[in-house]
């Protein structure tokens, strides 16, 4: 079965409806779904940004609260904005990676998502995440002293090394196996379409 | 009949598959379209840009180049990049504005584009613009002259700092009668339905 790998950043707005809607859009169109979260942090570091540039852009930044707000209307996901914005995603990031599989991370991530971006929760806090891996069905306690360890401290870092190698610029970002990217909540029917070999241009 | 407000730059690069797709769009919904160009320099430049976003940032330049190409071949339309980029646009939008009206500048702008990122066309040169003119079916000399009176350089001017007065930070952009914003050429389809009532979320 073909793959398409979802990045995604747990701070970033437009990945919270992107996490409600690739499983099913890839499902229909016969792919699995690689979970890959990883932090934005240190690449928009590397560009001399100390925040989201939603932050740094004022009228892109209230642009985006107020279009997030439109889609999740539209999508039925309930909305509000997290204070502050961006939250700090290295533990929820990271306990993503101590979970078993793909399919353990993608439900996680979308309670992590439903959290920060539906009820305005503080993801950084430990509480907050353990609460949200309990509620979600794991076993929270062992997750995070799993997510604590320095294997898994060095799977974040290595994704998050590999969205920067990959040219990765913001999140979400859907890759395919032939290295295609396609950026955004917006994307998302096209990157499934060119993973299966629906729609492709040839470079 | 209600009207949708298409802003747009001659130098941006997804203005030119939105300016092939929002009228017959706008059509299908019973809304005409307000063709309003202006010109980004000074909005970037007021964040302290001296260039185009795409190039201060490369790996999302490298992206944006390739989206756009699968953008163009998905859509049928011809692509090939322009040098330098971005192109001043000045002339180009003054000699929109030196056009009687909507339906004039609708399909002038659709031959600058394709000039331009279809054919990688120089559009700061006037000879380029006037050939334009003149395969698009106008009197390029009588519009040419009218482009560089006071009255149109004022016109420019004054749609530029209507942008900068309603937070545009890109284009293309789409404004309604109730002041909603939607960017990018991956919004249009929302912005004709918001416009239309068809899909209204309350602020």
């Amino acid at each position: 079965m073909s793959a398409i790998t979802f990045w995604y950043e747990f701070a970033s707005t437009y990945s919270y409806p992107a996490a409600f809607r690739v499983e099913a859009q890839a499902a229909a169109a016969g792919l699995t779904v690689n979970w890959r979260p990883f932090l934005l942090g240190p690449i928009f570091a590397a560009l001399g940004w100390s925040t989201s540039p939603f932050n740094l852009q004022e009228a892109k930044g209230r642009y985006m609260w107020r279009d997030l707000e439109r889609t999740c209307a539209r999508l039925g996901l309930p909305f509000r904005r997290p204070e502050p914005f961006p939250q700090n995603s290295v533990l929820a990031a990271r306990v993503a990676y101590a979970l078993p599989d793909d399919g353990a991370r993608a439900h996680y991530s979308r309670c992590v998502y439903r959290a920060e971006f539906g009820a305005g929760l503080t993801i950084s806090e430990t509480s907050v995440v353990a609460d949200i891996l309990t509620e979600a069905g794991f076993a929270a306690d062992a997750i995070l002293a799993r997510a604590a360890t320095p294997e898994i401290r060095q799977a974040l870092r290595q994704a998050t090394e590999a969205a920067q190698a990959l040219g990765l610029f913001g999140a979400p970002m859907l890759t395919t196996a032939d290295d295609e990217m396609f950026w955004g909540n917006d994307r998302i029917d096209e990157a499934v379409a060119w993973a299966s070999s629906a729609a492709r241009v040839d470079k």
